[in-house]
């Protein structure tokens, strides 16, 4: 038996940064699956197993292989139905997608603005190169000038939080008394963010800073391991 | 049998346009049920069955009252577990009020800047009074001047949208192949601009259109059959 996660990495490789990464992690973890992570820079990517992504996460889950990590955890929920759902019914796993858009919509471009500066800078320099081309291509900006308006970004952060600063007060996750993996995908961002710069994204304290600290301790601390950028 | 639905109007009593009624007129008719509304004025609400609620919809369900749009789609689901499903299962039913959170809190606070005069301007002389009063207070500015700036509020609209837009990739409905409570939320806010404001709010074409004539025909057309603002 193999399992393999293909896992972003910086230029140390114990540094586990990708967001969709992280909602495998957590994914796999919650389903009770053992599995070994492969520590990927960004260049090495599009060499992974014969050029089959482009993107990470990649699951080679005992030779089959699986993309995005929505498909794996729609693939880990139909192979693996007996053990914790990721989605709790259909009604779930049809509305996870609208989280995954607000994830990727609302939260993430808020996040690379502030962030961008931290991730070049962990990088090693062969990614940094490439890094910096790309995104300073899709933010129209260099990465010093997106750095520069991060702290007008940060103070704008909060409200695009408060869908799910409404829905704590109802539950404890967005998935109800336990954790789904619509919450992965909100952690995942979350602790992409923790994991590469030392900015203080959420609040000290306060609802949505107590479901981040769940999610950190959930599954033996899996989240809580990877260490946070100082 | 009796079941009645208190909704609110416009100096029109015709004119019906609370997002959150809407949402339970399509719960209602989603479940099947008869029911009958209760044109109500803003001004009148607090005279409604007693004082039983501040804010509509109320529903008087054969002498059992519930508040809130929300509390209604679970009680209907409860009650009527025999009928079409809200929710599709329990991660559904979490699920949703993190859809209900980004309705209240990305897309209604936009739609509020966009519209807020055209509702006035609807009203009867007693209800706009209260309206201006309150709205402005809530608004920190004239309706005038926040009319002034509907324009931006309006371009800035479509990338509020964007999780949506995602969704829709995917599939026909954010509850998948066909519509849940987590649609009606969306549709509730969208029904009401619809209904109060000729502003061009949707695109004319696209995904979202398309989804949004959709859920104007699901029902025998109970969203279609409210008149446009014009």
């Amino acid at each position: 038996m193999t399992r393999l996660l293909y896992s972003l990495c910086g230029g140390d490789a114990e540094c586990r940064f990708s967001p969709h990464v992280w909602k495998t992690v957590m994914s796999l973890s919650h389903k009770g699956l053992d599995f070994q992570e492969v520590p990927t820079p960004f260049t090495a990517i599009k060499s992974v197993e014969g050029g089959f992504s482009q993107t990470v996460p990649i699951l080679n889950d005992n030779g089959h292989l699986v993309r995005d990590s929505f498909d794996i955890a729609v693939y880990l929920e139909d192979q693996y139905p007996n053990m914790p759902t990721l989605f709790d019914g259909d009604g779930g796993r049809a509305i996870s997608r609208a989280i995954e858009g607000y994830a990727q919509f609302i939260i993430q471009p808020a996040l690379v603005r502030i962030v961008v500066k931290d991730i070049h800078d962990l990088l090693a320099p062969a990614d940094q190169a490439y890094f910096r081309s790309s995104r300073e291509a899709r933010l129209g900006r260099t990465l010093e000038a997106v750095e520069s308006a991060a702290g007008e970004e940060l103070a704008a952060f909060p409200a695009k939080l408060e869908p799910v600063r409404h829905t704590l007060k109802f539950q404890q996750y967005l998935g109800g008394d336990s954790p789904l993996f619509a919450d992965y995908i909100l952690f995942g961002a979350l602790q992409w963010a923790r994991v590469v710069s030392p900015k203080p994204i959420l609040p000290a304290d306060g609802p949505i800073r107590d479901w981040f600290e769940r999610c950190l301790d959930l599954h033996d601390g899996r989240g809580r391991r990877m260490k946070a950028a100082a």
